[in-house]
């Protein structure tokens, strides 16, 4: 099955506002395995969002738990001992039980624990991978062998390497940034507005994966899509909507907020008072699509090897041995912010 | 010595208001082994209060400090294996020392490590056990054999468990819901109130265990009360007042707040402007008392058996060799927004 | 070299507005390993003051990562096994780069593996510790031979234990308390105000260790300074400027809150709105200094022994085996508020 890059939003596809509304009317257990520096906080988002949240990471029950949560979040900003066994855990139960998870590969390049593990996890196809223009680059360069953790900045730059990646995993990849991006590898969405006091309270970033483990759990069924929309473009647009509703609180938390304490507050009040009608969440309001440049259509060879007649990527075991760490040289990143 | 239902709330027992004053006058040092989730908003609600928080759960001094504490909370949220050792030193440590302690066995039932150190625990006489309804009848089920993890949603439907439990180990058992329900196994205290935003904080039910802990420490000593009132009857009546102080601080807070982030920041706002003199803290405002059903005076033969002439049950050691895990058939429970 | 204790604030050191505007200009990267309590509130404290927060606390990376942090904070609140190992590596790794570091002995005394820990890394020569009274007294007094955990509560009770202790380590010694006291060995600077509501927010002791090493990183290289300020001196200087900065946006935040949960908000809000042109922030508005008591000029062998003729003193290597517990009497102490 090739790749057909979309050049508009299908008015078919549930917008952000339908999204959310279903979201509430079945609310996704989303368990996060998540750094403890932001566990709080994600928590807080995925409640006043309306998802319940489960931080289950406890090696001997992360599994259990994975093969009946909705979503799954696989953070690697603080990646214990403890921690990284119950992630392999339950991601292996989550592809088992086809509970679709969401990588976020925080930090990595330089630092040898997280680097090794999100390529270990790279391989059993995350449904989506979300995170800044380095942590993107980072991952999806080594794949290709050697790019190694140069620092890239925009997620423009890095578009082709995201939707390389996006390929390999035959799901979606999600960039964030002044505007964010995300691809299938054949198509790019684009997520505007949203503020810059995000990046001033920690967990702005690590608690959008989660939001996107809790769309990914809501909307990936086929009951919420026409026909013949393939798994890597329904994880896309999952991606989206989560971005565009965390973009909308964020930008009216941002009016109301003195400074990053009570912008933290206001944005989790103005989550909780989002309304699936209102008319910044329908389509075409904050979102826009394009083709990735030089993917044609039919191409995307990576991916159609992997893909089943629904759409839906096998999942690969996680192998039977961890990758070892790469001890790649270091090279300085410009991502500390999003160090949580 | 037998168990008699109180049908009234006795006017010699210290008011809720009272309490809170002793609390502050004598700050307790309150230990809480809890979730890497809460460890904050758990904090944050002792200092408001008025009490003393220490989060000590290190494996070598853990146990250290159940000696010296006030109280002691045991939450098994992220039960990681360094948790659980400095659980069985603390709980050891607060048996011999006669610090009160609070069992929290959060989410139990499916979950194959907490579920296992739930009943490990329970053996050794926890002061109160909190929990929601499907939690306390899990801990209380498996105890008479077989009840297992049936969804049980209203802390009325699952009296009868709670009751037995705490003739079982002695204390009190208190059961968060719509109204909360406490009970000493032949009594049943009810507290109304509160707020549903509770359940949309994460730590909500969490750090109530902390507060309860709090008021154990506090309100125990045979100082606080007239003669005669057993060790259990005690007991449920420090949680029943852990429970009507939260429930008026939440009421407060919500009536002033947009959504979540608001309300948990008026929270702790509400719970440090509680004055003892508050018409809301005397007795008759909040609380209500009846007979367990079907408990008759004199009865309760499980906690007669173990409880001495002071009213005092014999703590129980840890058995030597935790339970194994229970490998129950997993069945879903109810309680998600509960997995802190 | 010997001591000259400062009689008067030197007009060419960085007034506390010089100081941020540097921080600002260049944004520290700040390495916390931290307890799990007040994670997210360090990462917010240090994002809203414009430093950029690193909470990697894993083994295998901690240490890759002191390498290039620009300041490291060291707070034993919760010093699990891992977290134990991860802080020997970055301690290791920080003197070999030169990166300064804090400790912050978070209630040490009694409790024995923090208290073990505290005197393993204080051979390691911290460029400042920070702590409360009685822990900076437990620091220093074990060092000196069997002070032990004597409560004392004040700071200048215990200033010439201080002193001594900053002699010892060649770097700084701060203690929080109504009046918070800094001192190099020889000379002792007092930043008053503040509010007394940071003792009732969980982390208000343990975030301004992290702001102590974000002004360390950002004011301790030459280029900051007129010629021949040593190295203690300047380590005195940048903890006194972030107790400074600490201090200016408590009281604010204090005249705007209700109680503890806004006070928290609107701490971190008032940190971000800090004005280097404020004249709040220029010398001799918050901030005096003096001799220490029974140091004279010239003195100071202790210190002496070990700093180069560039002021900075040599890095000790940490001991190959740590000391072992010191199995010291309990004596209780005043300090739970403290213990975070």
């Amino acid at each position: 099955m090739g790749m057909h890059p979309c050049t508009s939003i299908d008015p078919q596809w549930p917008t952000p506002g339908q999204a959310l509304a279903r979201l509430r009317g079945a609310p996704p257990l989303v368990q996060c395995l998540t750094n403890t520096v932001v566990q709080q906080f994600t928590a807080n988002v995925l409640l006043a969002l309306g998802a319940s949240p489960a931080m289950d990471d406890t090696e001997g029950e992360a599994g259990v738990f994975a093969s009946i949560a909705t979503g799954v979040l696989v953070n690697l900003g603080t990646p214990h001992a403890e921690e990284a066994a119950a992630m392999r855990e339950a991601i292996a139960a989550a592809n088992a039980a086809g509970t679709h998870w969401v990588l976020d590969p925080v930090a990595i390049g330089a630092l040898p624990v997280r680097t090794s593990l999100a390529h270990e996890f790279r391989e059993a196809r995350p449904t989506v991978v979300r995170g800044n223009a380095s942590e993107v680059a980072a991952l999806a360069g080594a794949g290709a062998g050697g790019r190694g953790t140069d620092t890239t900045d925009s997620p423009e730059a890095v578009l082709a390497d995201a939707a390389r990646l996006a390929r390999q995993t035959g799901g979606a990849v999600a960039i964030s940034g002044p505007a964010d991006l995300i691809t299938d590898g054949a198509s790019v969405w684009r997520v505007a507005g949203g503020s810059e006091w995000l990046t001033r309270v920690t967990g702005g970033g690590c608690a959008l994966g989660s939001v996107v483990a809790a769309l990914a759990g809501a909307l990936m069924p086929d009951d919420a899509w026409p026909a013949g929309v393939p798994h890597g473009t329904r994880a896309a647009w999952a991606a989206t909507v989560a971005h565009a509703l965390y973009s909308v609180a964020a930008e009216r938390a941002a009016a109301a907020s003195r400074g990053p304490g009570s912008f933290a507050v206001a944005f989790l009040d103005e989550l909780s008072l989002l309304d699936p009608d209102d008319p910044a969440l329908a389509h075409g309001e904050r979102v826009s699509v394009a083709a990735v440049e030089g993917v044609e259509a039919g191409t995307g060879a990576d991916a159609a090897e992997a893909v089943d007649a629904a759409g839906s990527p096998a999942p690969r075991d996680l192998p039977e041995h961890p990758l070892p760490h790469h001890g790649r040289v270091f090279s300085p990143t410009n991502n500390e912010q999003e160090l949580r």
